[in-house]
């Protein structure tokens, strides 16, 4: 493969950072690769924690093939660390190797970084681009960088309905709206999460395991419970397999005593009305290194995480179907002056298998994010 | 310009059958190129009824440009009529011209037609080929098409709602939820109607002119109001103007007499229920050749005119926001079963402005339609 210019160079290194999803949190997925006179002499993605980043990896990768890098550019998705945190600075490695140029998708949010790995780069007199593609970037590790600037992860909230919002019949009677392609779909979002966050209605109603199927990751997703009295039973489907973190607001020395026996963890953060106090559940999630958030609940939940302005994106799917009067996907209360109707801003539209997926993300100001 | 293939050729005369969409009515709107060694030499489009076809057109552009037609290739968005109608066959115009090669998008599907126009050229020794950009050819005319086949217009319902399906409060407080963008977008849909179908709700609710604005058309799409008891009052704004057809189920004489007397024409359609016949409305509409007709009405007559499988196409805008509980787009009654759920297909998804606009076709059985 031939790379023309900075953008097929920075290009094919997201392709790299992708193949990083699932094993590199916390910390982001970076792609490299190494370029010289058009030709692609190493690349190379993040390793889990504590192993190589993506520059060590290309450059580990053209040494290997018996490539020299000297003199030749490296494309990489994300500002080189400047840094001694779990491994040694990638921007000296870069600057070691001899590198001629250095190509960098975007600046690293990261205080610790923010700038300083490429000022590095450019004092040792190698020539340095950077903002190819840095939207591409960005939205990769969206949860790394929220989590960066916020302490909380990018929360991103998945539901799926009718063309006219309805999700099951006032019965309750619910069933697969969407098609194979949009849950295949749905299984990839999951996938790309560090937690899966349900409510005990949800658990309860459903009996779902939330893990992911369908696509090759060597890690599930952490799941996460919000059960304010802890009502759930132990034989739910969802306790069993890997450990969850059951959120909870009332205390229940019985039940915690015989979640925490099974392996699970109880966390405790009820708010003033005896409820989870979700906002600090974002934050002690911030703390635990979530970087993603995938929610799959239901409107109850859906409605009170986002009153209380705790989703970034919605995820949802439309199915071509009218189902008319029925459960809708976000149980909002009705609003006195359509004025204040909840603003949002579709990111992304596409059409999956007989379905449509919709990106849409809250228009915050700064004061609320 | 100059045209490498068929293709290209084809969507020229697309773009030249596009220039009449509102001038062709009842006819369908037509485009021809004539190419001789990749050169543009005439084009031309369906003028009024009466008038010119769009092949005559062209074949006197290129006469007026001192361009010869003989042995050159006609591109044309529909079989080249083979009947005496308001005007003589195009495809005896053609043979006498001396064309060398005539393409079709599609065959017509008029029964005075099918396929005899191909016939006469190709019996002519003229070189024939169909189906080129068909699918295009069709969208241009499916109100033309769908009244040729059922007797009745193409019904495309156009409604507008926030993501979650709402379209105004409870309370009946309703504003502009979508964008400048997708209602300039829902003019031109208008304008390429033969006419808006709204109810006596809307009228009295919203007083609408329901008028097409902002778009360059000579004729304004004729409006109708489905008014069973004949509720209307001669002063609401769509009254004003250019004439309007309103269908009752309940005779008035006093009120018709008025209606009649300012101009307006009233036509009585009960069913057996003292409500307006819909599909029979449709025939009555297919009768007075309409092609295609565009409602928009409330959620009650939607229902409606959905139920009793009258509507075709959604034209669905979805705004980037929550209202919650509040209106929906269509007041269809609860199911008792999810299995009854209204099949639909999305025919096309795109961004306009800040919001969504779905186009979905219903499934139907041949019976049905």
């Amino acid at each position: 493969m031939q790379i023309h210019d900075d953008t097929e160079g920075m290009a094919l290194a997201l392709e790299w950072a992708a193949k990083g999803m699932y094993i590199t949190s916390p910390n982001p997925r970076i792609g490299c690769v190494i370029v010289r006179d058009g030709e692609v002499i190493g690349a190379g993605h993040t390793q889990p924690p504590g192993q190589a980043h993506a520059e060590i990896q290309a450059m580990r990768d053209a040494e290997a093939r018996g490539n020299d890098v000297r003199g030749a550019t490296a494309y990489v998705t994300l500002e080189p660390c400047s840094h001694h945190g779990r491994t040694p600075p990638c921007s000296d490695a870069l600057v070691r190797a001899g590198l001629g140029r250095v190509v960098a998708s975007m600046v690293d949010p990261n205080p610790l970084v923010a700038g300083r790995g490429l000022d590095k780069i450019r004092a040792a007199g190698i020539e340095v681009t950077a903002g190819v593609l840095a939207d591409e970037a960005y939205e990769m590790n969206i949860g790394f960088f929220q989590r960066m600037r916020t302490g909380k992860p990018w929360v991103r909230l998945k539901t799926a309905a009718s063309l006219d919002g309805t999700t099951a019949l006032a019965s309750g009677e619910s069933q697969w709206i969407t098609g194979p392609e949009a849950r295949a779909d749905g299984h990839a979002w999951r996938a790309r999460a560090d937690a899966i966050l349900t409510g005990i209605g949800t658990v309860r109603e459903d009996d779902p395991q939330l893990t992911v199927r369908g696509i090759d990751t060597p890690r599930q997703p952490r799941r996460i419970i919000v059960d304010s009295k802890l009502d759930i039973s132990l034989d739910m489907r969802i306790l069993q397999g890997e450990h969850c973190w059951i959120v909870a607001a009332v205390p229940n020395e019985e039940k915690e005593a015989a979640l925490r026996a099974a392996g699970h963890k109880v966390i405790l953060l009820p708010n003033a009305h005896g409820k989870v106090d979700l906002p600090a559940l974002m934050l002690e999630l911030g703390r635990r290194e979530i970087n993603e958030l995938h929610v799959e609940a239901g409107a109850k939940l859906n409605a009170s995480l986002i009153r209380e302005g705790c989703v970034d994106e919605l995820l949802v799917y439309l199915a071509p179907s009218l189902i008319g009067p029925g459960l809708g996907m976000f149980a909002l209360p009705p609003l006195e002056r359509l004025a204040d109707k909840r603003e949002l801003r579709f990111h992304h539209i596409s059409q999956v298998g007989a379905d449509v997926r919709i990106l849409a993300r809250f228009n915050r100001t700064k004061e609320e994010s």
